[in-house]
């Protein structure tokens, strides 16, 4: 596919590390063969990125500035122009570790949305022991939603999760509930698992009740349909519990030196453990239901974390994940 | 205090492990000298309990039962006798680690609302390493919400944290949201922070602004105020991610040979974070804004579990809790 050949469009001076960081990190895809360009000042200031071309940026939208009135008024930043080179057909998809709201609105209002979606959401992987991933949707963009759009949440994450990790049946897709019974939950999510259970979602998505959240990481569904009020906060709760797991186990193993010398042994396999859940290798979340491909890495993205975002941006384009995210919606209106 | 001598009715036939756990537990409790009857089946089937004091009743309101009708139909059940005895001065507290939604409905309608509460709500300690903890509530007692409840949850959340962990100042209270600018979260986080930045929580409460999933188990506040749904949502994915780390500590543990006498070294450590950590010794979550005080232990309560929260709901009661919360609540009307 066209899109395929295209490079991805990497902003380069959003994320905590931005630019180095972000540099380092285009240059490690470029040398694995990925098509990637870089956003920002073309003046020299990204230092020598060698063979890495730039398309030109004047300005920066903070991380912490107003989404909105940085898309706004900073029409030459690099997130903006790194939307608009989607748009244009220049580039296969963007990719950014800045502002997540800020990006959200320079796909929203320089891509467009696809036609149907009421809004669009953030699709973000929970990475689940043993290798697989539980898709959660929405992330973060909407923090009061209607039952419609969790209803296009679902389709949408089940046309993501199938797009990024395949799999030959339909995607099991269940609501994130206070409980497994239908009279568990709120109003948003009674009623939008009536929707469901009635078959709005299409057959795009199997559709398996509530789940709880204690099985975000039990693998026990493919995709876990929130509003992004909720989701944002389960999931910055589960960042905070592996944090503090990490302290607490850093604090043991290195409390004496016989601890020291015993945590040797058990090192390797607890850092084959910890890479399967880094979220620096699951790629980043992507923004579902906008007219182009845009993933959004963690803030502060290593540039491990930036090659491995190219890498999904550049394969769901070239798999066509924005006319399936189209036609999951399309095929229910 | 005249409840300071009256004993905590303990509901024998609450919980996954009842009553055999729950009779263990009271009878562990009892040797502590803390004062404590069982209400459940006087018939001999609780076996030998010793010098413990029964209070009859013959029905059981099963875990996964709807709570309303258990409550309705069921009057000689165990919970509901548990709540008789407390409303009738009989018992200090109410303790059970049965069906929570049964347990608040008992206490709910047997002792009624503290005046002018709008809504009880359930306040539940999470851990913080270091050995302080982090109260949330609502933990799950209402899934939609109104701010002027949120800011009734957070007087009454203040005057449970003072009352259980004392200090002297004047507790940290936090609303749960996505972000910590003023901007950010959902319409009933933003309508609540305002309310609370206006001083609606009274002098019992110090508002210091939003925090998000990740600060939970940081003990950076006292009190973190939220909705039933996303409180609920967010305890259990701490439970699973917790789990999940359990899981694969173990593994890495138990991979060689080697690795199982390296462990040997690490476990005194190890089994010392995750006794702070464990959820059995917080005492149990308390449903406030009920005229008396009811404990509510977890579904899988130890006889330990139910020493702690034996000893939490009779040193509450002790320490005038109820009238506490009353004052909270009162003052801002």
């Amino acid at each position: 596919m066209a899109l395929g050949r295209l490079p991805v469009a990497l902003d380069a001076m959003g994320g905590d590390r931005a630019p180095l960081e972000i540099v380092a990190g285009a240059l490690d895809a470029a040398a694995e063969g990925l098509p990637v360009v870089l956003v920002g000042p073309a003046d020299g200031s990204l230092g020598d990125v060698a063979a890495l071309e730039i398309w030109p940026a004047t300005e920066v939208i903070g991380m912490e500035e107003d989404p909105g009135k940085g898309v706004r008024t900073k029409k030459d930043s690099s997130l903006v122009r790194a939307a608009e080179s989607v748009r244009d057909g220049r580039a296969s998809a963007m990719v950014s570790a800045g502002n997540t709201g800020a990006a959200m609105a320079s796909a929203l209002l320089r891509m467009g949305r696809l036609p149907g979606v009421s809004r669009p959401c953030i699709a973000t992987p929970l990475p689940v022991p043993g290798g697989s991933h539980t898709v959660m949707v929405d992330a973060g963009a909407n923090a009061d939603c209607q039952p419609e759009w969790l209803v296009q949440f679902a389709q949408m994450g089940g046309a993501f999760y199938s797009a990024r990790y395949g799999g030959s049946g339909t995607p099991r897709v269940a609501l994130l509930s206070i409980g497994e019974e239908s009279s568990k939950g709120n109003q948003l999510v009674k009623e939008t698992r009536e929707r469901l259970e009635s078959g709005a979602g299409g057959s795009a998505v199997d559709f398996v009740g509530n789940v709880e959240g204690r099985d975000l990481l039990t693998g026990r569904v493919d995709v876990v349909v929130t509003d992004g009020f909720t989701g944002n906060v389960a999931l910055k709760a589960l960042e905070g519990a592996l944090k503090m797991f990490m302290h607490i186990l850093g604090g043991v193993m290195s409390a004496s030196e016989e601890a020291k010398a015993a945590s040797e042994v058990l090192l390797p396999g607890l850092l084959e453990a910890a890479e399967a859940l880094d979220p620096e290798s699951t790629g980043g979340a992507m923004l579902l239901g906008v007219a182009g491909v845009c993933v959004i890495s963690h803030g502060s993205s290593s540039r491990k974390a930036i090659v491995n975002a190219v890498r999904v941006g550049h394969d769901l384009a070239a798999r066509g994940i924005v006319e399936m995210l189209a036609a999951a919606v399309r095929s229910e209106r």
